[in-house]
């Protein structure tokens, strides 16, 4: 199976071609955060280094937030054209479950991938290797850094956090609760490789246009527009991709 | 500091620019052994992208061996011209290293890096995290299959086996032993990111010239020679690098 994975959910970006088990090239570029410019010349570039013709790929994989806005919109509407207009697979995998694959499968801990989603707060989920399969523990969610540390310093066990500290993170809060680790900032950059190993397996969407990203909150425009409505709902303030 | 970290050790050839702990820019290709062809316009191209000159490195480290004869002997030309030339820092940290490097600090087990080196062969060595620094703690060595896993079991510590486990080498042994875990072979791929964060913390070699990879074997030329001459003891039947 030929797969095409990216994922442009937060300052890194990164594309991999990979066929069945095997990496054959990937890219990730993390020096400015223009993934609309270089996303579409960087899958072009390693299709021509690996020979494949866009009509050779079988799937399309996508790191499906959450994550900035803008970021997972890149990625999530490149993969439906290619997928619709070619006619492959589409398949969404959680950006946080992404990180979380870097830590590898000899750990029992949990595994806490997080980003930065500004003000404070994170998107966060927990995972965990059992029979050497990546299992969702906790959703991944949009919460206040803080409480993530409260929930996380229940739990029973060692826990891996995974990610960029970045400071305006790292200033809401004293210490990590005693049972929280934290990996090294290299270990937070995504694998599009592992990426595309986690959407093989999995089925593909039945329905290419209603796929979403996974924003797991509001955009600005509707947190303003609800404080200007109070008690109305309205939904599709902002067209969902 | 500005870094160019590059890995043609084995399979993968890989590139990455770094600047001080962040990634910027990285490209690994893993489709053909081919890395004299795309070794220098993979630099160029990620140059361009991070829009840096040549003059802007302050440093190029090179994954120094083992692996494929030829393949360390791309990488550690390259860095060496690109070093002389430039008049810039050069530094070498062991192939196996660098994939070490994806096994995370949480860890207190044993980390053991392997290649294949043919013919049931192996190169190895052995890794462990202490205070947040990779220690190596059995030098890199090239050994059967066989011995390597005979060494790992009087270990009295669990060991994680970490790269590519070929059908040659696996056809070596029938199983592991008890306290060796073998990672999965997308963790098997040397990230050039750790590479670079390796590199730049090490005091570069005095001297350009007399660098050369660590082999850690003959060549078949040379063991045809040592058999036709037994007896004989002569260095550099093939001069290194």
């Amino acid at each position: 199976m030929k797969v095409l994975a990216i994922d442009t959910s937060n300052h890194p970006m990164s594309v991999a071609l990979v066929e069945d088990d095997q990496l054959l090239a990937t890219t990730t570029l993390n020096m400015v955060r223009n993934h609309s410019i270089y996303l579409m010349p960087t899958i072009d570039r390693l299709c021509q280094l690996v020979k494949w013709q866009p009509s050779d790929l079988d799937r399309v994989v996508v790191a499906q937030g959450p994550g900035s806005y803008t970021g997972i919109r890149i990625a999530a509407t490149t993969a439906k054209v290619l997928a619709d207009t070619l006619g492959i697979d589409l398949v969404g995998v959680s950006s946080l479950e992404v990180v979380a694959y870097n830590v590898l499968p000899t750990t029992t801990a949990i595994i806490v991938p997080l980003f930065d989603a500004r003000r404070g707060n994170v998107f966060a989920g927990a995972y965990q290797w059992q029979d050497g399969q990546l299992k969702n523990q906790i959703a991944d969610q949009h919460l206040a850094m803080k409480d993530l540390l409260t929930q996380l310093a229940k739990i029973e066990q060692p826990v891996i956090l995974v990610g960029h500290m970045t400071k305006k993170i790292a200033d809401q809060f004293e210490k990590l609760p005693d049972n929280v680790t934290l990996a090294p900032r290299a270990y937070g950059i995504p694998s599009t490789y592992q990426l595309a190993l986690a959407g093989e397996k999995r089925p593909a969407v039945k329905e290419i246009d209603p796929f979403v990203p996974h924003y797991l909150r509001i955009t600005e425009a509707e947190a303003n527009w609800q404080k200007l409505h109070p008690g109305v709902t309205r939904k599709n303030y902002v067209r969902e991709v």
